[in-house]
């Protein structure tokens, strides 16, 4: 029976609602073992999902654990979700932002999986910050400061959690249909009225087109129409960092900077700037300029810092000991020219081998190590010049300057 | 980098022989795990490997054991192989007829999996066959009586032993260059100097198609050509299974009336005169028709049966208490027409569910239990005439009759 459920799929076959259910369920009961699971993943990475499986999977995953019922903040909710990417730090801005606003944030976030950073891991780096909240400490913060950033509980959609590790070791993660039903399951179970979710493209991004950014953004909107929530998408570019930093502390760091307004017109600006007034659009139904107004006026009037502040407080954070490496590697130039590219793959590469990130799920992370860049695409430079800091604890091995600099 | 192989062939790349060496024996070595080769072979299922890629494979597996040396033998040595089928008891009947005629036959088979049985089962069926002869007595007793038929050593293809375990349980067995792979490995790793190939098509068989058993009789011609090993194929029926009876001791009957000369002009019958004198041809160099007057002569004068009778008695088997079960149950035709069809599936699918093979591969099996058809195909039959009889020791949960014998 297992096995011809996979052997179906290998054919490219359509699977029912109840083989996936038989076979997930049967996968968190133990029935279905490892090997046949990423088996299965495989075969749906190469022969895809129609719509219908997509659904079907997306109710598997939500149905394995509970939803949460946010109706007692009175007032749309809005979740927002990042594909991940390179130098992504736009939850630790773009959620003071709306917060100060009067939009109520409740988010679950990841910890960082691959060369992506997770938002939990970049909390973390301040120290004592609590991201194992309760789920009444959670309801409690969000209703007492209107804003709460913690952990994903084990309760809401378990069985995504356990297929997410498998996938991530068995190549089985660039499928659209799996993303889709990954993504969806959390929001929905965490029981926000609308979603807002970022689809990073690009060479650091879990997609590597338009084109699959496009199927992946209309996916998630159908799936959303399934549980009558509103999702709007955002495609955006993952070629480049986001940015200019790299790493746990650093990352906080420079959230800061964008928040108190001493960061602008760069492509992280550019891309908190839209998000957040999407959501305020989203929850509070206000014309677009209007949003992106109030938003630059939450900057400006220090609103939104101040709820920035308020969150890590109320989390026990102490930003006063947050702190970078002191051993400082300057990386500069070996010609002059024009930065035409600054990859954010090799970027986050090395960022996890100075010990940023993860290899595997248990290593543990060094919160003070990273790398700053000190140019943007676009500037021009002469040979000699610096182009990025490099915070470490263990001496890095470094990738060839020029795969990470295009310098013409 | 584990993880870089796998993507790379699920975007359906091709592998190098350094990246399958090290991701199969990382396997080996326990640094791959069983869910990571799953998801592998799933992409090598549905992306297909090159021939470079199929050669390259078959080293791996040759290299992860031993090499037999049989040239003390003195003579072209000729193996046989099937791909498996419902009712194939030919290697019982084809080694006697050969060995009679002077070839040596040194077979080292395989336990069934799946519907198909296995030789090794069906000789365990006899009280007392010893199948696991040392190397030693290996040799001895084909130098002595020239025949030997024992289970697989661990020291052949240890690799492909591991991984054909694994892809029984994860939909990964119908790839037509990982069959080649298998099946050549053990064969070269065998040392016979020619091999001949029956590939069984029909819903009976891991092949359902003549065009896949096509690729799959170049394929395994074109790896014989690397290892300087003539490769001969016969594609033969497997919708309809060979012979009369499936079951462990009932297809040792069945082969010993064959060897006696008490059975001809069936499917099984003439499968063996084909088989065995292609051997003869490969082995003595005779031509096909003095080959095939060779073995019926073998079999009138009794010297094909005389060695089967030394055969079992060299690797102690006592004939003498082979039985099957008592309790039977006759199948009667609902109505009267023509067999256009008996389904090899079907009646494998039976013969497991009464005992006569393995669900996984821990089963013990029923050796008396299986089935013995009464009809052929052709056969002209009226409504209440006895189609076949069931040997069972508990009760039998019976298909549809109409899905075993289609009668119009």
């Amino acid at each position: 029976m297992i096995v011809d459920i996979i052997n179906k799929k290998r054919l490219g076959e359509e699977l029912s609602f109840h083989e996936l259910d038989t076979f997930f369920n049967g996968y968190l009961e133990g029935k279905v073992k490892d090997y046949q699971m990423s088996s299965l993943l495989m075969a749906i990475c190469i022969q895809g999902m129609s719509e219908e499986e997509t659904f079907a999977l997306t109710k598997v995953f939500i149905d394995s654990g509970d939803t949460l019922d946010l109706s007692f903040l009175h007032a749309i909710t809005v979740d927002k979700h990042s594909t991940g990417g390179i130098g992504d730090k736009t939850t630790l801005i773009i959620a003071p932002i709306v917060a100060s606003l009067g939009v109520p944030v409740l988010k679950m976030s990841g910890r960082g999986l691959g060369y992506t950073g997770g938002t939990i891991d970049k909390l973390e780096s301040i120290p004592g910050f609590r991201i194992d909240l309760s789920e009444e400490e959670v309801m409690h913060q969000v209703q007492d400061i209107g804003i709460v950033i913690t952990g994903q509980t084990a309760s809401l959609a378990p069985m995504d959690k356990k297929i997410y590790a498998l996938r991530d070791v068995t190549g089985t993660v660039s499928s659209i249909p799996l993303i889709a039903s990954s993504i969806m399951s959390k929001k929905i179970a965490g029981g926000a009225d609308k979603i807002l979710i970022d689809i990073k493209v690009g060479n650091g991004a879990l997609l590597q087109t338009k084109e699959d950014a496009e199927k992946l953004s209309d996916l998630v909107i159908k799936i959303g129409k399934v549980y009558q929530k509103e999702v709007h998408t955002i495609i955006s570019d993952m070629d480049t960092p986001l940015g200019y930093c790299i790493g746990n502390s650093l990352e906080v760091m420079e959230a800061m900077k964008v928040l108190k307004g001493e960061e602008r017109d760069n492509n992280l600006t550019k891309l908190c700037l839209e998000l957040a007034s999407e959501m305020l659009c989203m929850s509070k139904g206000v014309p677009k300029e209007d949003a992106m107004d109030m938003v630059r006026q939450s900057i400006q009037s220090g609103d939104a810092y101040q709820k920035f502040l308020e969150l890590v407080d109320a989390q026990h954070g102490n930003l006063k000991n947050l702190s970078v490496s002191k051993k400082v590697k300057v990386l500069k130039a070996s010609k002059s020219g024009k930065i035409v590219g600054i990859s954010a793959i090799e970027l986050g590469k090395l960022s996890v081998s100075l010990g940023a990130g993860r290899v595997s799920k248990e290593d543990a992370i060094d919160y003070g190590v990273g790398i700053e860049l000190l140019v943007q695409v676009g500037d021009i430079i002469k040979k000699g010049d610096s182009l990025a800091k490099i915070y470490y604890t263990k001496a890095p091995r470094l990738q060839r300057l020029e795969d990470i600099f295009l310098i013409k």
